[in-house]
């Protein structure tokens, strides 16, 4: 029975306290938050205690992290947590800044400890399907990819302004999950960004609508198009094309039910937001992390992997500001 | 170069008028309507010449009719029309009195001439297809067959009433599609009909929606469904399901666009008639009798086919009047 | 917190304990089976203790009954546990036999416990929705209504023995469905079989195949197309037609993804069994027994409803048997 | 009555001859091709005579020119009929060489005459229904654009140095329907190729597998991809995506039969190329064509929309050359 600490009660963090619950081999046993409400709130309903960030990192009996708090603290909690030997699965980024990142990678190898992050849309099923028929041979050789990643509508100025911009915290999925499929590095980055669905977003420095062009070093192309509004929805579609065919996941909705009247077929839109189309990968990342923690072949993102998607962000943004394409080492 | 007469320039002796001009092999020669205006406006655009029914007929230079007139007139038409050594191209029915219907097939027969039926929905290309996976034994023996026909709106209750009421206006052309999809005759007909869209075609002694299921010798089912109205355009669906899978044609849609908003994915209504729906089968059909007059094989509905499909939809009439089931002989 | 008594720990019991489990308000607190073992590992698993039926009904510490034993002893335990006050969610049918079910019944209504059945795919959310949009108006009145169900291989044929033939196990669930949409009793079943899938059961005295069809008093019409076979996964489909357009539920996928190659686009089968395709739907009706419990209103089916249903599935057989459309009171 | 003159009978002359037969208000009055067999073949078939082009341009008779030669010989003979007062509808493009297309619509601008180019895909049903519901305002401001255009398999090496590269060759298509759909001029092309198709392609100096981002004054972005090989057809897709939804045509198939088995649900491949795909669209063009002739409004390709959609097809060849963005003025 794995013993776990829970940092962070928000809404990422009560996902994965639910999910931790339903998993045999696995405990929550405690739960911290800087909002003593909802740790406690939190602990009392899936019965455990409430502790101090450093208290449970500290505790002898706990034996993975599960770290939910702001981004910020992300690279401390791990430093710490390597410090003390424990396994570590962290929500993305390790942290906003690269060198920070890269500093924070390299004492949780030195120390050897298990080390994850939750690259969460590698657990969609549908995503995972691609990747597992690619990797079968299904297309052939893969030549290009295009992942469309939308969000139903914009958080609050005061949000994007801590949140690195929009390549560092919506793209770096899209990034990590290019990575995943391609079966290469980019070697490169063009990106273009524009203001179309909040002027405040602009004034802020940040854009809510791009583009990003990814190559890698044999030649693979992959496009890739933000939004941050999407009238119908959580739009997340991925197509890969290859010398045998192309695999295409479109949205998932609701329910399957069309409804025939005089304007037209009509369907549900697509799931409203990353809670319910990725509820189900939230619930197999953690069991896959329970599968690294006995040794087992999982497909979590590593911190490794954290660290190329955040220097494939950072090109796409000096891209953007540039105008140029950005190599990526 | 065969050698036309078309008979009937009303809405369906237009369409078949246009697609002789464009098939080689084939011309227009004249035309015959009692509504004179209607002949000539339809001769002088295909460069035929307007004639009576009955001189067009006897008029040695004509190879084959083309009887598109009011139904009442079929009979007569194609007993003249053997009588003359005519091939002839019917719209169905051969006539809404099955022992009517039985003696002209007898005088074609007779004859020796060619007779074939317009039950344009066997060149339907998804229809077609349905047939020839199912002959090519895609999905092995066939159990069932589910046949969904809905007209977009009622006609007039002056046109309900010369009909034959719908199980020989309408279902007729279902019982034809069954019958050449099942491979095998239904030996029983249940029918059931309900009054929905339009009192007065309940009034008129008709109904406006019904339902029916035959049976075949060896027992597969067959389930029908008709509307003379559906919101959503011109409903024409078919499943056939046997042991090894289901062959499903969809209705078409003018294009293949789809408008995603805040209520959904919206594809465009069904083809509003059976004018757009069915253009390639009346193309095809009349392309296929060409075949026919040169002793070619053809899937042309015979005189035959469209007795038997008289005699079910006598049959179904039959049984939603008794609330019985009605076998067939 | 509502203690419940599980009668029966086999498939459909364990999932209702594990549902149980993840519902706020309510315990599992006792397991009972007829197979020791079975029920004591599932007790262990949830900690609950193994108890038998009658002491588990007797048990003043119990709220309500899960009865998820075989259908021979459905009614018995309904007639135990309404003696003694008990709530119960039985799995459908009440019994097999009519007059059985509707002494059953009457005991329950006499004690007046609530007495609910297992008719999950009220909780389908596809069909859920349809329903839902059926009330409020958006395809106008209702005129026909069909309803594919299939299973994707047959039982064994002592599994069939018992079952009381294919419209007592298989399209009571589909005569529910019915009921539940149409809005009005059926007042008329007329049904046929036939054995293509397995002659075994045809010498069993059942069908694997058949067909039904049901007419409202105002005439709505409702088709049903039942096999115990379907290559392509269990297909449950749903459509209902009306003045203003048509509600269609389409089976329901494990991803949506589509792999296109050179024989065209190809989607997933439709989930493998009810396992699958139902597990939202029994999570979701034991927490709406729950919302019973508290006097909520709920669309659980009623032992009333589990009646009717009975009885369409005993007109539909004799309606088999006689080859006669059969009357229902 | 409009009298044309064919100038080229290969593949796509033969399209025009065979769609201006059927059009009303027209007539193929002569054919001139290089390959005098070719000529002779198709004046006989539409009742045409065979002339030298110089003498078709020079004959008083001709109102209107229909250019189907080879690309190199565009120019010349837009300027020969414009010098003579014709009406010219010129497959695209106007020549490989920017100056060369300048000098010769120059020339056409300075003699009034109406030139049209054959950007065939502004008529195909689902991308004209695009145009038009981004116009009507249904998605709100155009976000992004993504163009998707796949041939089915590979020209020969042979037409591959002949035409000149993909960008121009292929691509031209997709900067025409960007320009159409934007509503706003690009600004700024990057484009990346490969070669994953044909070696031989790569030897020839071109790529067979490309993309491009396109940005326009206000920022729009749009993606293009294109691929020499497609497994499953011709796959022609586009989705625009704006404040208040997206529009997205999807690929169209021969039927909407779907097939069901073990492995899924399966449809058709794509239509397998253009003549399939756009058959609708070159009638429709002419059609059109013939509308501008008559000074009504239409959709068609002018001269300056073929100089720019060109300027933008070397803007990309330059951009893939040197790996830099290319302004476009």
């Amino acid at each position: 029975m794995h013993r776990f600490a829970l940092i962070g009660a928000g809404r990422i963090g009560r996902i994965h306290a639910a999910n931790l619950a339903a998993l045999p081999g696995a405990t929550l046993a405690c739960v911290a938050d800087t909002d003593a409400a909802a740790a406690s709130a939190l602990a009392e309903k899936f019965g455990a205690r409430v502790a101090e960030p450093v208290a449970a990192i500290a505790d002898e009996s706990i034996d993975a992290l599960l770290i939910a708090s702001s981004t910020d603290t992300h690279a401390t909690f791990i430093e710490a947590g390597a410090g003390a030997g424990k396994a570590i699965f962290c929500e993305k980024p390790l942290d906003l800044d690269l060198a920070r990142a890269a500093r924070c990678l390299a004492v949780a190898e030195r120390a050897g400890v298990v080390l994850r992050l939750g690259f969460n849309r590698r657990y969609d099923p549908s995503f995972a399907r691609i990747r597992a028929e690619i990797t079968a041979g299904r297309i052939g050789a893969l030549a290009t990819l295009s992942i469309t990643s939308r969000d139903p509508s914009p958080p609050p100025v005061e949000y994007i302004r801590r949140s690195g911009g929009l390549f560092r915290d919506m793209m770096i999925h899209d990034f990590d999950m290019a990575r995943w499929l391609l079966g290469e590095e980019p070697v490169q980055v063009y990106a273009r960004g524009a203001c179309f669905v909040d002027a405040a977003i602009g004034a802020a420095g940040d854009v809510d609508t791009a583009v990003a062009l990814l190559t890698t070093g044999s030649g693979r192309l992959c496009q890739i198009t933000n939004s941050r509004r999407c009238a119908f929805g959580y739009d997340q579609r991925i197509e890969a094309f290859g010398e045998l065919g192309m695999l295409r996941a479109d949205n998932a909705t609701a329910t399957r039910v069309e409804h025939a009247h005089a304007d037209g077929f009509v369907t549900e839109p697509a799931l409203p937001f990353f809670l319910e189309r990725y509820a189900d990968a939230y619930r197999l990342e953690l069991a896959d992390f329970l599968t690294a923690l006995s040794g087992g072949a999982e497909q979590l993102a590593t911190g490794r992997d954290g660290l190329r998607a955040l220097a494939l962000a950072d090109a796409a943004q000096r891209s953007h500001e540039s105008g140029q394409p950005v190599a990526v080492s």
